[in-house]
């Protein structure tokens, strides 16, 4: 008789996000009237930028005709865009990254979940607690988080590094030696970022106990201050202790197109094994590629136009960013986040609990935001509201929470 | 100190594809003057349909207003898709599948490599041989199938079953009871297919022993002849015992435009578990969806318009499986498939190895096809052409074969 994988059944209550759709589902339907506005889940709502369009038009019409269809793509992804990615995110900082060490996916979200694939399950892992529940969930599903404690909301075999007001919202380094480290800067849930000094410092860790450090970068784009790195490949060291995840998601709009890559320099290794050619494995056997067009438009993302564009774009979130923090100070709340970042961390007023607010915001305000506490236990207290929403929307929500 | 996964380290060689792609660039770039016809990987080379064309455009078009723009998609799938799948690929054969029943994906590789992830380790799986190396090989990531035995090249703790000429190129029931068992029908590599009443057994067995049966159909498109199935849905019982995986590559020529999707139905359980949850938490949480445009893509394969378009390509390739198998026949080689599938599996002339023959086909006509032995032990001694090169190439291919 057939087993199923017994780790899934570990797992507390439900993905995130999908139990935040389905409770704004429950009640849009049960008030028709009433018209939400949804600054929960980090989807972007501006249209994919104009030389995005047209690339993608360029390259259905090659799929239509014999002589251009494109069928299968290269193993890593198409050179076209692995030389955009290399010169334009690495070269420009001075990061020596190879254009075998680039692996074009589907998206962060696929490559932050399969990563794990490659490590051996006894690796004990650390993550910031708020933090991307993908992290976490994909590691437990896996059979490497132990088990999970109602009590404390943790899993016994996970090392928290907390990140609260009293840390500034960035992690500390771990008193116990983590195998693989997990760090998202500027941060998800709550828009911290930390400098190229500080993060210097966890590379130096890294380095020195024999981890990998596992770097989360789709928001870098929105990065505003001068010594926020963009690239973990910008601190000494790291190409041998660091693989680096990115998304076109958040900087260019394709949360509905799926692109992202992963950065694993060959010299990252483990008693000689390169992590490079176990990815190059597990993405070869497992995975066939981004489609060709939407690689395409990954391109003209780079474009001097493309650049243009999607900055455009970015000005326009981080103006939201901008009327969201305001909106909530003026208001009498406590705020981070939303400098470096499309998010803005908030903490709950009178002491609710951050479904409590969840369920108190939507149904007085209408207005959707992240629970903190579905980040981790250390998000508890706490609200994510995102600046990917309309500007007007974005205005109205805070019209309304200013008037709750 | 991280650890690797050290699975990944008993596999042997590189993912076969690679391989071949890896030693086909090496004679191309030391023979320039030389034009390779390419038989080997499965990959299509006519244009996608104009109806598919049009789709595309007209959804690129949506993304680029922010009233029409599509950001993540639903985690199953957009609804018109999955609406169109189950009316026409399977209400239409009489199967009851329900909506949430299917699930959208970039591919039937990423399904069938992914699957894995909701069993538990200890599930004992079975194979046909030769068969997809993705089956075996992502078992073998797991830590599912042993060691690899180089002497018989196979793995010590995989139930193999032999499809050889003496049994037409089909699976017998296994002697050893194993609890997950790999079904592809049309096959590939051989071509071969069962009909109805043969998988009925098959279904039945797996009834009995409390196994699951993984049923990749990606070819069923292929299917010429009445009594082949074209869904193990047709089978009774088939849903509470088969997963079921599908492909828009060889159907519709999206193999560099990427959709598939896999079908759970709700009453496949392990003690009250059900698959359909298990992997709804998975897809949810390490994936992120196909892209809408691609999504919409799909959709116009199933309109009147893109069955008409899409039948006339598979005709175009079957007319190239006719092509291949009569002029090997006529050249003296023992062929079969090509009926019910784009793939001809022939026996090697001489007493060659696969990868012998493989180098003699390159080397002598310049014509690329895949070595049996890629495929499983029992593959040793044939080789694999397909008919989704052009129709040009394909008669070229030929006369160069029979001149050999």
């Amino acid at each position: 008789m057939f087993k199923v994988n017994e780790n899934y059944l570990k797992l507390p209550g439900s993905y995130l996000f999908s139990t935040i759709g389905k409770k704004v589902n429950a009640y849009a339907q049960e008030n028709l009237d009433k018209k939400i506005i949804r600054l929960g889940i980090g989807d972007v709502t501006q249209p994919l930028a104009p030389v995005v369009i047209e690339a993608l038009h360029k390259a259905v019409d090659e799929m239509g005709h014999a002589e251009t269809f494109h069928g299968y793509a290269p193993d890593l992804g198409y050179e076209f865009l692995r030389k955009a990615i290399v010169e334009h995110d690495y070269q420009a900082r001075g990061c020596k990254i190879a254009l075998d060490e680039v692996f074009i996916s589907d998206g962060a979200k696929s490559d932050s979940g399969n990563i794990g694939d490659i490590f051996a399950l006894e690796n004990k892992i650390a993550v910031c607690d708020p933090v991307y529940p993908v992290y976490v969930d994909t590691n437990a599903m896996a059979g490497r988080t132990g088990e999970y404690l109602e009590e404390t909301q943790k899993w016994s075999n996970v090392i928290y590094m907390p990140c609260t007001a009293e840390t500034n919202f960035a992690p500390e380094l771990p008193s116990e030696e983590p195998d693989l480290i997990y760090l998202c800067f500027p941060n998800n849930p709550t828009g911290s970022t930390i400098t190229k000094k500080e993060l210097q410092k966890w590379v130096d860790y890294a380095l020195k106990v024999g981890a990998v450090i596992i770097y989360d970068a789709a928001y870098e784009a929105y990065i505003t201050e001068e010594e926020v790195p963009h690239s973990i490949y910008e601190c000494e060291g790291a190409a041998a202790c660091a693989i680096e995840i990115r998304s076109f998601s958040k900087n260019a709009g394709f949360t509905g197109t799926r692109l992202g890559f992963t950065v694993i320099p060959k010299e990252l290794k483990c008693k000689g094994v390169s992590l490079n050619s176990l990815w190059a494995r597990r993405q070869g056997t497992k995975f066939n590629g981004a489609p060709y067009i939407v690689q395409r438009a990954g391109e003209a993302v780079y474009s001097e136009e493309g650049r243009k564009q999607t900055k455009e774009q970015i000005a326009y979130y981080m103006r939201n960013a901008k009327v969201i923090c305001e909106g909530l100070v003026s208001a009498g709340y406590t705020v981070s986040g939303g400098v470096n970042a499309p998010y803005i961390w908030l903490k709950t007023p009178k002491g609710m609990s951050s479904w409590e607010f969840f369920d108190y915001l939507l149904e007085q305000a209408n207005v959707v935001g992240t629970p903190g506490a579905g980040f981790g236990p250390s998000g508890e207290g706490y609200f994510r509201l995102t600046a990917f929403g309309s500007y007007e929307n974005t205005l109205e929500a805070m019209e309304r929470i200013k008037r709750l």
